[in-house]
C-alpha cells in the first residue's frame, strides 16, 4: 500500500474524557448502564444503534442459543489450559474461543454467505417459482462440488434441531421478514432430495439466516458465536475451579495413547 | 496425584439428547430462548440459577460497563491480528482478550480478593468503628508494601469515575447490601489520606465490590471483563473490516521505531 | 461419528517413565540433549527422524528466515498484549502468533498446496515442455480467477526477495532436488507475463517449495512460520520489558482515531 | 503517564529495506541463513549477540529439553482446538502455548527469580559457609510460607530428573560458571531436610539456574518454554491431522461427565 492510499486512523466506536464515555453516540453512564443488557450492547456494536424490543428478543435468543453446549472440545481446551495457567483466566477462555472455527461456528458464516450471495434481483422474495429456482441452483452447486451445504445437518438433533425452529419462530413472532428462512428451507429440501438424507436446518443455519435478515455481514457473523461462547466458557472455568476434571481427562488420555509404547519398553 | 485421589470426570453444567439441551436444569429451547438475555445467561453460568429482575439489571450493568472503551491496547491487538489472519475472527478476538490481565481487569480480581479476605467475623458490617479499623488495617498493609490498593485510582476519570458511582447507585437501588461498598470507600479514604492523592474508586473497584456482594469468588471475577470485552472486540473487528486502520498504525509505528537504524544505513 | 468408526486414542510421539523420556524413538537425555539443535528437533517432529547435516542446514535456514521481521503487526500485537497482562508472557506470544494467518505465513501453505496439487504424473520433472505446460495451466487458473498466485510478489523486496534466492541456493548446494523450484519459477514467469508486473518469488514461496521437496504436507507448512516466529516474539517481549513502546503506540493511535469525536464534544 | 514521560517508539531488533534485512546488526541473508540454527537465533533475540559453540550447545539443549513431553494438557488443548478450527493451525498452537503458565513452565521463572533475588554481595559464590547460609535462609522462607520451593520436586522423575542432571553436566562441560547450580543444590538439600521428602531438582529448575548464569532476566525465562513448546505443538497438530484423537477424547470425557444427568433424564 502506498503512503497515499493508506487509510486514516479513525474509529467511530467510542471516545471518552474525564467525565464521560460515549459509545456510538450513547453516554455509557446515563444512557446504557442499568438500561441495556449485554446482548443489546452487542447489537449496538454490530448495528451502531440500540435494538427495539423485538430485535432485542431475537438477537439475545441467537446469542443464548450459542453460549453453552456442555463439555464441548472448546470447553475442554479451556479447562486444560486453565490447569497449566490458573493465573490467566483470560488465556483459558481465549484457548476455548480459538476452537470456534470452520467446523462449528464457521457454519453460521457459511450459511450467511450462501444467502448473502444469492441473486441480488429479489424476485425470489415474492415469487415462489423463482425462489425454488434459486434454491435448486444453490443446493446443486454444493452437491456437485461434494461440499456440505452449510447450515443443514446435525449428528444428534434430528429430524429437527429444536433450537433452529425456536429461533425461526421467535424471528417471525417478532416481525422479521422470513424471506431468507424460506430460501434456506427450499435449499434444505433440494439437498435432502439430492442426497437422500435427513438434513435438519441446524442452529447455526438459523442464525446465519436470521442475522442476514438483520443485516449482519457474513464476514463477522462468526462473531455471534464468539460473543456468546465467551460467556459459557467462563462458567466452565468456574466449574473447573470448584470441581476440576482436566487433569483426570488428560491423565487418562495420555495413558491410553502411549500404552503401546510404554508396554513395549517394559518388556524390552 | 495418585490414581486414588484423582477426581472423577463430572460436569453439572449441561447435557443434551436428540430433543433437548438442558443447562443448569433449564430447557434451552423452552425456558431460555426468547426469555433471557445474554447477561442473564452469564449470571446462570456463574450462580447456577437465573437472576431476578434486580439482579439482572445490576449484573448486566457491570458487564456493559466493561464491554467497550474505544481503541484500547486490546482492541488494537485484535485489529492487528485480524490484519494477518482475516479468516479467523475468533483468533483476533482471542488476541484482544489475552490482554485482559493484571493491568486492566485484574484489578477487579484484586479488589474482590481484598474484600473477600477481609475478616470473617462480620462485626464491621454493622459497627462503624470496626469497619474503620478493618479498612485502616487493609489500606495500610498495601501502603506499607508499596503496592497499589486495588480498585482505586484512575489516570483520566477523576475526581470520580462516573461508572463506579452509577454501578454503586444501581446496586443500592436494586436492594443489594452495601457493606462491601462501605468497606471499599473506607479503604479508599485511608489510602487517599496516607498517600495524599486523589484516588477515585474506579469501575473495576466497583465491580469487584458488587460481584463480591453477589457471591462471586474472586478467582473468576476477571471473567466478567472477559465476557464483556468479547462483545466489544467483535465490534472492533467489524469496524476494521469496513474501515481498516491496523496497517496504518503498524506502518507508522514501525517507521518511527526503526528510523534510527535505517537512517544509519542509508548514510552508510 | 458412530462409536464404531471413532478412532482409537493413540500417539506415537513420546512416552516416558521415571528414568527416561523417549521421543520418536530417541532417548531425550542420551541422544538429543547436547546433540541436536531446536531446528533439528522441529525436523524430528515433522519427519519422525533426525535430519542429516544437509537437511539440518536447509531446514534451520527456512526457520531462521521466518523468525524475525522487526515491528510487524504480530510483534506489535504481542507487545500490546503484554502491556495488559505482563504476568502471562505466553499470552503475549500467543497473541502474536494468532496473526500468522492467510495474509502472511498462509502464503507458505498456498504455495505448498499449489505445488503438491500439481499433476501427479511426473513427466514435468524431467521434460521442460511438460513443465512449461503445467506451469502455464496453474498460473492461468489463478489469473483467470483473479486470485493472487501464492508465493510470488512482495511490496518491498523486489525485483528479488534476497531470502528466497538464498534459500533456493542453500537447498541446491545441499543436494535437494530442484523440480519444485523450477516449477515455481515457471509459474512465476507466466504470471509476470500475464499480469505485466514484477512478481519476485518471495520467502514464503521458497519455503513452500523447499518444504514440499522435503515432503512436508501443505496442511502443516504454516507451522514452520509458527515455530520460527515464536522465537522472534519472545525477543520482542524482552525488548518491551526493557524499553516499552506499546503504550505510546496505543496512546497515539487512540488520540488520532477519536480526535474527530472528542473535538465535536469539546465544542458542544 | 503524562505526555512528557511517555517513552519514544524505538526498536533495536531489526530493520529492512528493499535489499536487506538486518537483525541485531547481522545481515539475515549473508550472515544468518545457512549459518545459524533456530536455537542460536533465539540466543540472538535474548542476548543481542550470537552464541559461541559452547553457548549454542547449552542453550539449544535447554530448549530441546522443553520442546516435547507427549500428550500433555497443552498438547491436548492444541489438538482439541484444531478439531474446531483446522483452518487456523496458528490458533491451535496458540491455544497450547496458553497453558504454559505458572503450573508448568512458570517454575523456570520461579527458580530464576529466587536465584536472581539472592543476596547481591557475592561471597556465597566462593565461600561454602556463606552459600549454606544463603541457601538455608531462602529455603526456610519458602517452607515457612508453605510455598513450594520452585525448581525442585517431580511427580514421576525421582529420585533424580535425568534431564536436569544432563543439562547441568552440559553446562559445566561447556565452561559455564556453576555458582547458581551449587546454590540451587544447597537450597534443595535444606528443603528436603525440612520437608523430609525426596525433591529432585527438576528440568525447569536446572533451566532457571543455567539461564540465570547466562544472564537471562527471570521475567522472560518462561519464554524459553514458549519458544521450545511451539516446536513440539506443531508436531502434535501434524499427528492429529494424520491420526486424529481429539474427537474421541472429547466424546469419552463428555459422556462420562454428564452421565449422571442424562441417566436421570432417561428415567424421568
Amino acid at each position: 500500500m502506498s503512503e497515499r492510499t493508506r487509510p486514516p486512523v479513525r474509529s467511530d466506536i467510542a471516545w471518552s474524557n474525564a467525565e464521560r464515555i460515549v459509545i456510538r453516540g450513547h453516554d455509557l453512564v446515563d444512557d446504557l448502564l442499568g438500561k441495556v443488557d449485554l446482548g443489546d450492547f452487542g447489537f449496538l456494536e454490530l448495528f451502531h444503534r440500540l435494538p427495539d424490543e423485538s430485535e432485542s428478543t431475537v438477537f439475545n435468543a441467537m446469542l443464548v442459543s450459542l453460549a453453552e453446549h456442555g463439555l464441548t472440545p472448546n470447553a475442554l481446551a479451556a479447562r486444560l489450559t486453565y490447569l497449566g495457567a490458573p493465573e490467566s483466566l483470560q488465556g483459558a477462555v481465549a484457548a476455548g474461543l480459538l476452537g470456534l472455527g470452520t467446523t462449528f461456528v464457521g457454519t453460521i458464516e457459511g450459511t450467511a454467505r450462501m444467502l448473502q450471495e444469492a441473486p441480488a434481483q429479489e424476485t425470489w422474495r415474492s415469487d415462489q417459482a423463482a425462489l425454488q429456482q434459486v434454491a435448486t441452483r444453490i443446493a446443486e452447486e454444493f452437491v456437485a462440488a461434494r461440499r456440505p451445504v452449510p447450515g443443514i445437518g446435525h449428528p444428534i438433533h434430528k429430524p429437527v434441531d429444536p433450537r433452529a425452529e425456536r429461533l425461526f419462530g421467535l424471528a417471525r413472532d417478532n416481525g422479521l421478514d422470513d424471506s431468507y428462512e424460506r430460501l434456506l428451507r427450499a435449499i434444505q429440501a433440494v439437498a435432502q432430495d439430492r442426497l437422500d438424507r435427513e438434513l435438519p436446518i441446524n442452529v447455526t443455519g438459523a442464525i446465519g439466516s436470521i442475522s442476514t435478515t438483520m443485516g449482519l455481514r457474513w464476514q463477522v457473523s462468526r462473531g455471534l458465536g464468539v460473543m456468546a461462547r465467551a460467556v459459557g466458557l467462563v462458567g466452565h472455568i468456574l466449574e473447573e475451579l470448584d470441581q476440576p476434571i482436566a487433569q483426570t481427562v488428560q491423565y487418562d488420555a495420555e495413558k491410553r495413547a502411549v500404552a503401546h509404547m510404554v508396554e513395549g519398553d517394559s518388556h524390552g
